[in-house]
Parts: structure tokens; sequence; C-alpha cells
């Protein structure tokens, strides 16, 4: 994981910023507007808990790591979209864990 | 962001082993079963929306960092549940957003 | 069915008007307000989706009317909130399925 | 409301027994299975909350019916799919409001 989603983050912003919203699909998602991207944040949380359950029956492991890598993926768009860094997420979750941000900062080197 | 996703990972390991679901938050998730945890998963996902909506309208920027964070952390429990890693979560998205793994591993110094 | 939910529909704008929110779990949902109002109606359909999972794989099939009927419900507190007619969802739906609204109103005897 | 919903089941019964996939969207659904079904009733559920708050910032009233009108299809679809009747619904909803079945029943004339 890593660095990943903050790459993620720096693409995700330059595809916001394309004006090309017939080859990106991140762009075209920007261009219908904040309520198209909560339906898909929502269509992926019913389908990540589709998928879970059919794992649960001997379904496919697979399906359900695509299925929140596009939920991830979406709540990111919906992040970049209200101009929220996903550092703020990460203090967030860092508090709630109880993870000191201080190893987390040592970690990058900073 | 970078390893604190991998740490929570860790964090969260930890807490499924341990026996004591009374005051571990996680632990009692974990007791309660996959369906109390998707419930969770769908709940977050709704309060992410709404949160979201809120926002647009003038509504507070804590509240909406406060509901994505809580949507990945039951995510990364089910993920934890289900004994599937974020690393297979992070190689996914990585392919779907056409990141480059090979600059993800130098970035870690692999 | 027949005239029930329009006798729901006149139980629950009674139960509205109620000052009573202590004994009253519609008039408390009201005087929380419409987030409250809209995460029912988000985790019952969470609650329906995985307890339809759960009779597909041989589970109770009585979990899955309380979940129809806990979503129904809250839907139905929803439009009370917004002050909109059970009959205009109605009208909508004969609409959309090509159920003549006149056949509706002869079996009404109207 | 009255006979409608009744109604409606009568036809989603004949529409699910319709081989004809291709021009009836109810039968193309209960062809693709329960999880496309349950899919609708997640995503419904979602455009229901956007539209319910879209409508408290000033948006279209009507917008919502055809939302909460989709919720109620889809939820019957589904019924229809798993071969529960909707009076199991309605039976299940008297009990929790607190309406008496006989009342109901006197109501129908029967």
């Amino acid at each position: 994981m890593n660095n990943l989603l903050q790459e993620l983050a720096v693409v995700l912003e330059q595809r916001k910023q394309s004006a090309d919203s017939e080859t990106s699909y991140v762009a075209s998602l920007h261009q219908k507007g904040l309520n198209k991207i909560l339906e898909k944040v929502g269509e992926e949380a019913t389908e990540t808990i589709l998928a879970a359950k059919d794992l649960e029956s001997g379904g496919s492991r697979q399906a359900l790591v695509g299925e929140v890598a596009d939920l991830w993926f979406h709540s990111m768009v919906m992040l970049s979209h209200l101009n929220i860094s996903i550092d703020e997420i990460g203090e967030c979750l860092a508090d709630r864990a109880g993870i000191s941000g201080l190893e987390e900062k040592a970690a990058r080197g900073q």
C-alpha cells in the first residue's frame, strides 16, 4: 500500500483537471457532479456487501478485492471533488486507532 | 497516509486475536460476525453520503472526514475478518489507475 | 395489504404530531430530523440485502419479511416527514407498471 | 394505494413467468438473478436518500416520488423472486404499527 494512495490521489487530481471527459472516466464523473459520484459510492458499498456474502458461501475472493478497490477508488474521487486531502482521512484514522502520528511521520523520514 | 494503512492493518490483526471483546471494539465486531461488520460498512457508506450532501450545502468538512475514516476503518475490519490483505486491494487499485507497481515498490526501497 | 398502507399512513401522521417523543418511536425520529430518518432507510436497505442473501443460503424467511417491513416503514416515516402522500407513490408505481389508475379507482368504489 | 400493490404483485408474478427477457425488464432481472435485483434495491435506496436531501435544499419533489416508487418496485421484484407474498409484509407492518388485522379485514369486507 505505502505510497500508493498518495500516488493515486495525485493521478486523480490530474484527471479532475482534464477537460477530456470523453476519454477519462474520472473527468466524466466530476462533470456529472456530486450526486453521480455518491451514487457510485453507494453502489460499490452494496457490491462489496454482496461479494463478501458470496465469499462466505464459497464464492470468489478476487471479486471482493475488486469491489473494495472500487469502493475506495470512488471514495477518493469524492474527496478530490470536495477538495479534501487523503492526509486528513489518515490523521483521523490514526487518532481513532490510537496509532502515533509521530511513528508515522518517522516512517516517512520527516 | 504512507505507512499508516499498513500499521492500521497490523493493529487490527492484533485486536482480532484479542480474546477481550469487552474492551476492544474490533474484537467485539469479529465476535458478532460478518453480518454485523457488513451492516457497519453499509451504515458508514450512508453516513458518508449524507455528510457529503451536507458539506455541499455549507455543512461541516470535519464530519465528512470522520465518516470516510469510519468507512475505510470498517472496510479494513471486514478484510481482516475474511483474511484478505490490504496489499491485494492496493495491487488492484494500482492496476485500475494505471500506476506502476514497480514505482510503488521502488518507493518502499524494495 | 389493501387498506393497510393507508391506515398506516394515518397512524404515522398522528404520531408525527405527538409531542411525546419519549414514548413514540416515530415522534422521536421526526424530532431527530431528516438525516436520522435517512440513516434508518439506508440501514434497513442493507439489512434487507443481508437477509435476502442469508435466505438464499438456507436462512430464515421471517428475518427477510421483518427487514422489508422495516424498510417500507421507515420509507413511510420519511414521506410523512417531507409531507408526501403515499398516493403520490402509488400513482407513480401504477404509471411505471402500466396499471390503469381507473381500475384502481373502480376497486375503491370511486 | 388500496388495491394497487396487490395488482402490482399479480403483474410482477406474470412477468416473472414470461420467457421474454428481451422485452420485459422484470423478466430480465429475474434471469440475471438475486444479486442483480439486490444491487437495484441498494441503488434505489441511495438515490432515495440523495433525492430526499435535494428536496430538503429546495430540489424536486417529483424526483423523490420517483425514487421511492423505484425502491418499492424493486423490493417487490425481490419478494417475487424469493416467493414471498406482500401479504406477509403487510401482516408484519400491521403488527409493528399496532394496527388491528381485524379492522383491515373488515375494510376489505371479509
